[in-house]
């Protein structure tokens, strides 16, 4: 089963840009995992299921014996510099598609069609709904403009799908009403005087407008990503469980929503793939970071979801190893997911290995039209 | 272990009646799993833990190969017909006895007394406590002679227990106070009023009346089911955490509260059932949904509940089919579970076989005085 | 991997006193799980996790026979009488070093010095705050002056660190703020207010008295533990959420915040472990209270804690047998854990025994300076 995963390319439907240049132990340290630094004095991010499956499945693919040491792992990398890393590690990934989503950029990344080269796969665009009213806003466009100007924007941006971040603002307990032109252009209004006054630009943060922003997707017929659980900080986890957005999820039908992420609520998220028909969820950026446990995150997301509702991503940033390492652990826990319930007698091997082409990238061309 | 389980005659303290006659394909994937419709185009709910289960275990039922095809399986099923098809499953279930919820019946289903024919079991009612309220209301009784009026009828309707659906209305977080005769009469006049308004029959969803009702099962000392979190999309399963219940669990006491299904949030009505002394639990519904992952929902049930606090459900509702593959995996899930313990040193095959038989019928006999 | 577990002596980071007396079935069965009783006719505390781990590793160091009969072990443990018992558990635990709250002594408990002796281990002293503020305000002092007495205590009681017990009574939803001293001194005199009124000793359950509190620690550099999740019905499982102690968490950075027991919401916990610097977690009491399935809990809560952020408890009070068993399920699972990453090529062996050196003692030397 894994021989057959492995020759399968996987659709990353939700990743970001990887970082042209190298890294430092501190600042490699940071992006491994959510932690906002490299941790305390005696704390390295290293011992961690991430740092772990990454000295494990890594160090052989920058030429090194599995469980190379931290030092020797990274001047390893410096050596062969950041292009010759990112190339090796996207191409280890084994990708047909890769769905960039390109608005959020703390730090010069490369772009989808960099990826996609490093890859070797097409590579499409999501557009960040809260970055293109952040724009807009900054632009200084009239409060009574505001709406139509973020609606043509979304709609004409050429993404194959919306990403919005309420969940790391709001939160997501989301309407499911549509705000009126009025609401919309009234918490315009507040959106831009905040960030007049403050002196900073724009940040959306208002139920109304992430709300707005999500039906200008809905009425473009895109298919809308929700970050969901699993972030940094920033996030608030107590407002990412997605059980809070159903009703905006139940009020967006046929338009697909995909739930992003999800742990640790992704027992959550598979309930509501099975009950809402147009629901559907991965378990990106939590598999990365699982490292050795994520065959049971794989598993309880299968408890419920319907498997031609489940995707596969990685949300990878920056650190080209995630691209990797996300796809790598996403084969061996689909894998052994599969192949155990076939030494069982739960499906058959042809049924087996036509959940795996779903999962893997079945689904995602169905539902992004790739 | 699995022998000795076979052995034993289960009791299902809660499952509603079957349906008597065919189905086409859409209808029976929409009753497979609790979505709401049988997929968008693409997506069947023959490919989920339920679907695989169902080809596997219940196709050999029908003199089919198991992991027959969906088409094939419902050819066949039609070929037999309902009461031959209801007939096979129920006896294969291996029941001793049954506790009927009558209270919700949107398609014509058999009742308590078919469903104990087609099984050789004993069959009890459950009186659903909001249909009860809905019908009086629906009588036009006078508002002050409303909750005279249930309390009579709960206490003789002959059930040997109750069963609250406040988790599909007003939500979990009830208060553990008995509503005063002036707070009923004015919530039973708002109900009659509403329905009046609406043109529609009457609908509980106040939490007062929740309330009310439980505390008229409460007084005729009949054990309460709570529906708790998993069930089909009406339920919203922000609201249906057992934690919420707390208070009112606490104050019925010692009279028993039966949290049925429970999944995801079965880890909490574990703890409630160990630290107060009136709680039991069940993973009824879940149990078949999950099919080749129930063991883990079994096991994570079994990491606090006191094993004489756990009992066997289905919840199986219109599907002959989900009677039996509710009996079979609690079966197979309860035995690979207590081999595992005694494989492991954990428990002695003498114990094992104790806790199998009080889980399997002997704390529901004597909590319901079957 | 396990006979290296045992090689190396453990600090428990959390526990209580433990009883010098004999007790009867049904006191004993009370002191086994958080039940608040023995368990209504029909159930016994023996059956359950926890009491079957009893039976089955606790009966030999009283010399019977692993999986002795409940009565025959308590006759043994009535034949050998309090002192022994203490002897022979707090020594088979193989500490090295205890941190005891001694702030919670409902019963004659044996105090810090004692247990040490009969561990053979270093003990040391947790504060618990909330019982500082209740003794200073049942002396009568003046609500002008209670913060600074509160203060001077905390600072110089001469402990390790403190215990905020919040979620036991107004949850863990304190927010990030220190508050003012107008707002301790109003809190302060409602406190004393309360008690008087009520002829009782003061209880503090007021947000800004706990919040006081864990400033009080900050201030005096101590590491705070929190109680979370798990624990008898008085702590309202539902305000004992990790998650919403976000706010207060980062605001205390750097003073480690301890994150205790944690079930169910462990997983919660390992990602505020993984995401705020000052945050560390164990699995206290839910160890030994989900016996033969502790292993699944231990893996789960090292799914995102850095590995540099876990540490041991047993959170034992009471029974000497709680020392035992909780520090043997926990080398046991962790023992699991690692050999099984070992065996699978996740870590090499090297590193799982760094690894379970900085679990079994290294995290709690570095944070509590021992």
């Amino acid at each position: 089963m894994l021989e057959y995963l492995e020759s399968l390319a996987l659709i990353d439907h939700h990743c970001h840009g990887v970082l042209g240049r190298g890294l430092g132990r501190a600042e490699f340290e940071e992006s491994l995992t959510e932690a906002e630094t490299a941790g305390p004095p005696g704390v390295s991010m290293f011992d961690t299921q991430v740092g772990f499956a990454l000295r494990r499945w890594c160090a052989p693919v920058l030429d090194l014996d599995a469980h190379a040491e931290p030092d020797a792992y990274l001047a390893r990398r410096a050596g062969l510099g950041a292009a010759e890393v990112n190339r090796r590690f996207l191409a280890a990934a084994g990708l047909e598609a890769l769905c960039v989503d390109t608005g959020h950029s703390p730090q010069a990344i490369l772009g989808p069609d960099a990826l996609g080269r490093l890859a070797g796969a097409e590579a499409r665009e999501i557009v960040r709904l809260e970055t293109v009213a952040e724009r807009v806003a900054a632009e200084g466009v009239d409060a009574s403009r505001f709406a139509d100007e973020v609606r043509a924007r979304v709609a004409g941006h050429g993404a194959v799908g919306a990403k919005s971040i309420a969940a790391y603002r709001a939160g997501l307990e989301l309407s499911g009403l549509r705000p009126s032109d009025a609401e919309v252009r009234g918490a315009a209004g507040q959106l831009m005087l905040a960030a007049e006054t403050a002196g900073t630009g724009p940040r959306v943060c208002d139920e109304i407008l992430h709300r707005f922003l999500v039906w200008c997707a809905v009425d473009a017929g895109l298919p809308v990503q929700f970050h969901v659980g699993y972030g940094d900080v920033d996030a608030d986890l107590r407002r990412g469980d997605p059980l809070l957005l159903i009703e905006l999820l139940r009020a967006m039908d046929p338009v697909p929503a995909m739930l992003l992420h999800n742990y640790p609520f992704h027992r959550h998220a598979g309930y509501l793939a099975q009950v809402l028909p147009n629901v559907y969820v991965d378990a990106g950026l939590a598999t990365h970071n699982l490292g050795h446990r994520s065959p049971a995150l794989i598993a309880e997301l299968l408890e419920l979801a319907p498997f031609g509702k489940v995707l596969y991503s990685s949300d990878a940033f920056g650190l080209a190893e995630l691209y990797h390492l996300g796809a790598l652990l996403f084969r061996n826990g689909l894998a052994g997911f599969l192949a155990g319930g076939v030494e069982d007698g739960a499906w058959t091997s042809r049924d087996a290995e036509r959940v795996a082409g779903m999962i893997a990238s079945g689904n995602a061309r169905r539902v992004y039209g790739l």
